[in-house]
């Protein structure tokens, strides 16, 4: 059998194979795609790969990813500084900046606490944090972590720490409910019931 | 929006989604997931799509992809050069090379003839197998296109091409007929109106 596939394909459908939802099948898809594509296509793709992480870094102020330290959001004068939202991962303060609605700046934590993958709040930004808050006069943190248990309990946790360094100042949280287009009887009973919980005055 | 995310982020982001089946979302979920893994994973994809068509050419007997020409099928005496097995694609020898049942060597055709997508006979390897049947004593070709209209169409054609060279030799198909596991309720009426005429004695 593997007389019929060369070596340098078998490399790259098991580098393939490493990322994450990508199959053995769909590796060799995408390399046999690759294969007959134009070359400037893997040109292009082993080129970005190879030079994401050379050109990129984590903000030293937010830990979001960028080229230029301190990032382009938290370098804009026209983010407001003392509101910050919280969140887990890079794309998560993508998902925001998308909405347009979201003027204040962020902070990544770069995960949850999650005992069960043995990730806990000191590998996360969280001490980083506490320190954004005492120096920049933060006036409120929306915590936007992922609605669940770890995400919920890394919120907890962020309350805990700040209330134990004498800081005090406004946190929230995302909203719970039902999403747009949602349909109640297909609703899990944990959504209706935070929607319940948090009914709004019509 | 853009100031989220660094153009070597974005870069490989539309790089990836220039893959079949890869969105916009996936393409940032692999971009952000290489930006947390390991160096190594990044250096070894970007490396082995770099030297993907570098270090591999097609075996210029059977058209497969090979390191060395002729390729290791090509070149192995103990496959039977007098039965040839006539595939769409790479993956397609592979499929049957899988079998552990195939003792004869391929011929990749690399594509069938469609006038939906303007491709002819004469981008396909068809000219290459008439002259390796008249030159190599070819006894059997199995011609192994994809059932369905494209694949059948190709394999008449080069049963005509071969006629026309005065060739005469055996050539078969692949059965058709319900594949393992199927349920009847759950079959399409073409598969199974093959799977009734090309029924065998029990």
């Amino acid at each position: 059998m593997s007389k019929a596939i060369p070596e340098p394909v078998t490399r790259l459908i098991d580098a393939f194979a490493r990322l994450p939802g990508v199959g053995p099948k769909t590796a060799s898809r995408l390399t046999y795609f690759l294969l007959r594509a134009p070359d400037e296509l893997s040109d292009t793709l082993s080129q970005a790969i190879g030079e994401l992480k050379l050109k990129t870094r984590l903000c030293s102020v937010c830990y979001n990813i960028t080229e230029d330290d301190p990032c382009d959001i938290c370098k804009d004068p026209q983010r407001d500084a003392t509101l910050i939202a919280v969140v887990e991962e890079p794309l998560d303060a993508l998902a925001l900046e998308k909405t347009g609605s979201f003027t204040g700046r962020y902070h990544v934590l770069h995960g949850v606490i999650s005992p069960r993958e043995g990730i806990g709040p000191e590998q996360l930004k969280i001490r980083e944090l506490v320190k954004r808050v005492q120096s920049e006069g933060v006036r409120e943190l929306i915590i936007s972590t992922n609605p669940g248990m770890e995400g919920d309990a890394t919120a907890m946790f962020i309350k805990a720490e700040l209330a134990g360094a004498g800081l005090n100042l406004k946190m929230t949280r995302l909203a719970r409910g039902l999403p747009t287009g949602a349909d109640l009887e297909y609703t899990d009973s944990v959504t209706l019931m935070r929607a319940l919980q948090g009914r709004q005055d019509l």
